[in-house]
């Protein structure tokens, strides 16, 4: 079960010409260690995304070793983001992945859950989930009274390998699916979603 | 050869609620004569991009009987829509259209070469492509000057029924690769291509 044809997703991948030799590092650690990042082609998404939207405060639930974040603090003009992760490791390896590229005075590194985090800030300008996908509508029935405005929610992984139209799924599918509907269906907000690798959901609060 | 999934693109198809009856008729019209429209999934991708951008002038080159306007125009707070479009009967329908959904003052109806008309526009912020595939390069080599300073370059097709990754290629599809790679090269924009439909692409001048 593929998403996007392999050959399409090799062609869209080959067309960048930009390097980013931290996000490379990054990518191939991610690969290394075969830990989910988003990778190039929504982060690439991630970028361009935050560039339209000019955010003051973007905070990720689940940021992993940085790797979305690292997309995001670079699209910032002002504001900052704020990675949540509960595996310390990972937190202090996007510590130094940020130092390195000198964008650790865009970001804010909190160690712990991050629904319980996130939900210490308010006016969220994009909401960025990559957490557990179980919690996924926990994270929304939570943190909508966070939101700005205009807020922007974005969801990784809401494809979930496709499984999302196989007949018989699992708890974790039931619960991506559950979620998409639920988002589909939250008053005031305009949602789209993206086939870019794991499938990406863009939900722009109106 | 698809470029998404079918199962896929049908499960993406189904989760918007939303009804817009003029939309519906346009959509229904367009598979009716065969005509190739953008389609829901690109024009609801559309409407989230025009809203994060909020533009004051939009200009589509090739604009048939009006449906990526019609989102266009939907999604413009303040601002207008151009539509070109060298086929009286086409630009005439999207009048009527434009006119039964209140959008009128939105929009400007031009007859004739999309590209001629687009050039005498200044300030161009989002520039929408959907001519004839051999004319893509030389609509961005005329029209760069008439861009705004953050515009946006949206084109559609760009991965013209998945040809773009056959070994053996028509004139068509030459054109789109070489416009693919002329726009990821392009100096000072950052691009991005969508696989949504027949692939989006999204080009923003930095």
């Amino acid at each position: 079960m593929f998403i996007t044809n392999p050959q399409i997703e090799e062609y869209l991948k080959s067309l960048p010409k930009e390097k980013d030799p931290i996000l490379e590092e990054m990518e191939n650690l991610g690969h290394k260690l075969n830990f989910p990042i988003v990778d190039k082609l929504v982060g690439r998404f991630l970028y361009l995304i935050t560039k339209l939207k000019n955010p003051q405060l973007i905070v990720e639930v689940g940021s992993g070793f940085g790797y979305s974040a690292y997309w995001f603090a670079k699209a910032l003009n002002k504001g900052k983001v704020v990675l949540t992760e509960y595996r310390e490791e990972n937190i202090n390896l996007a510590k130094k992945f940020f130092e390195r590229g000198n964008l650790i005075d865009k970001a804010d590194f909190r160690l712990g859950d991050g629904i319980e985090i996130a939900s210490e800030y308010k006016n969220i300008d994009i909401l960025f989930l990559d957490l557990e996908k179980r919690r996924y509508k926990e994270a929304i029935e939570k943190l909508l009274p966070n939101l700005s405005s205009n807020a922007l929610i974005i969801a990784d992984n809401v494809l979930w390998h496709g499984k999302v139209v196989e007949e018989e799924i699992d708890n974790q599918t039931k619960a991506i699916k559950e979620f998409n509907e639920f988002m589909f269906s939250l008053p005031n907000f305009f949602s789209v979603m993206i086939p870019l690798r794991d499938g990406v959901l863009v939900s722009l609060k109106e």
